[in-house]
């Protein structure tokens, strides 16, 4: 697969469609070096996702009957937000756990919207049985080639911003954003992935030697939540991550507020996972190494404005 | 007086005291054309202040009584965070209107904190009288040279990172931030001053031909309700600014709602004062006008974490 050739297509095919993020370098969070910090939470609908549902969306032709996505919540308000900025319908599925504010946030793009018992391989299910019905365009999250593209360009602005990290944290759910970012740089910078004890589908693939089913909970279930990693990201993940690790709620926590408190980003649990695990240690960078960190949603709840 | 001169001398004072504040251009806000966008509550405490303070600390002997200043909030924590870092002791004065979440952030840096009865003149009358009692070295918050050339770095710092707007929208209480952007372009971009139509001392001022006492209220009068403009301000302004608008409460709100709904940005409402004035059409660009807003707060009340 040519990865590049995809992720610098996608970045062609988006522009204009999605938000250049902004960048900066701070001193803080309890740390003796400074963090680089892409805020991607600053993205449409507030997380990553949007960039991989506008490159899918524009790169084939949408049937008339729309696109259809399963989401923790996230991913469905991302290509509910495309769908609607494109002209197309959208159905989105989510489980129970994506919560009020995700699923306020979808309900205000105008997409149909299915809450379903149960956690996000339920509402896979569902997604898949309705794309059966209605010829629908299935926008996965995180398991297909234009998905994990759009992610990708996510690190290649970033590099075009004048990244200068050797070490990239980036959080996992099921792992798209991690595997555009492992596509794209291809070794070039080392990857550290970050998943909640809780929720490490990737974790427990790599201890495997292949991906299994893990039971998800935690604090950011709902975003990271994923039974299962995505076959594309473990792939990549075997041949070019540097380093998997895990981190407990209460340092996810920690982040979450540390990010508040220092730099007025407020952000849900899952976007200041990679954070946490350099404030726990769970991450411990050599002398010297230049770190950086991809803060990746903030969709909160409750919402802070009501 | 060589404002260059002096904001360059500040840059390099303050180098490694004060993050250096992301910014962003975007699409948005109801509105069709991009603004470009510095998230300068990104720096420590919450706000653009810090710059000032450390700009004040650094510039003159310290006496061992300390550093004193009076403060709608958030040049008080500024002082207090900027005082703890170089090891000074430091005594502020606020109003009551400060609010629990700024007052609360002043004490976390273990300065001295008395909140006075009244508004920020109260304040600023009770820290003189500490000055001349105590010695202490009075940091004022806007009409200073320090405090205006450390807020111009904020500016110099923006078109070094690119800025590309003819006009940049700045919000005024009581002229430090615009101070500063007006001392280092020179008329070389044009400034629109943006305050709320209930605490407007420049606006008043410009009326009047000379700085005036206004009444002060509204939903940002705890970080942009001065009675009296700065004089600083008043003379660059009359010289070097392009417009004065006023807005709403309401649009002040609207401002503050979209950055939050759009970009992920919780700020004060002084914070989305600028903002507002494009969004309620206050300010007009023309046809091909590019514009730019200055993102100044973001210590909001309650505070969203508890």
């Amino acid at each position: 697969m040519d990865w590049n050739g995809e992720i610098e297509a996608a970045r062609a095919r988006i522009a204009g469609h999605v938000v250049k993020t902004p960048v900066l370098e701070a001193q803080g969070f309890g740390l003796d070096h400074p963090v680089e910090i892409k805020l991607e939470q600053v993205q449409h609908t507030g997380s990553f996702k949007a960039r991989g549902a506008f490159n899918t969306l524009l790169s084939g032709d949408v049937p008339e009957g729309g696109v259809v996505a399963a989401s923790g919540g996230n991913h469905g308000a991302a290509v509910a937000y495309a769908a609607r900025a494109l002209g197309h319908r959208a159905h989105i599925f989510v489980p129970e756990l994506a919560g009020p504010a995700k699923i306020a946030l979808i309900r205000s793009t105008g997409a149909e919207l299915t809450v379903v018992d149960g956690e996000y391989a339920n509402a896979l299910e569902m997604a898949r049985a309705h794309e059966a019905d209605t010829g629908a365009m299935q926008i996965h999250a995180y398991d297909a080639v234009p998905t994990v593209a759009g992610q990708g360009t996510c690190m290649a602005e970033w590099e075009e911003q004048g990244l200068k990290a050797e070490t990239v944290l980036i959080a996992v759910g099921g792992g798209g954003l991690i595997a555009g970012a492992l596509a794209w740089l291809q070794g070039v910078r080392k990857v550290v992935a970050v998943e909640p004890e809780t929720s490490c589908a990737l974790n427990a693939a790599l201890a495997a030697g292949n991906p299994v089913d893990v039971d998800v909970s935690g604090v950011a279930a709902n975003a990271l939540g994923a039974r299962r990693i995505g076959e594309i990201c473990y792939g990549l993940a075997a041949r070019h991550l540097a380093r998997s690790v895990t981190v407990s709620d209460d340092a996810i926590l920690a982040a979450r507020d540390a990010l508040w408190r220092e730099r007025r980003q407020l952000v849900e649990p899952a976007g200041a996972t990679a954070l946490a695990a350099l404030m726990s240690g769970a991450y411990q960078p050599e002398p010297e190494e230049r770190v950086a960190v991809l803060v990746c949603g903030a969709n909160v709840a409750p919402d802070p404005l009501g």
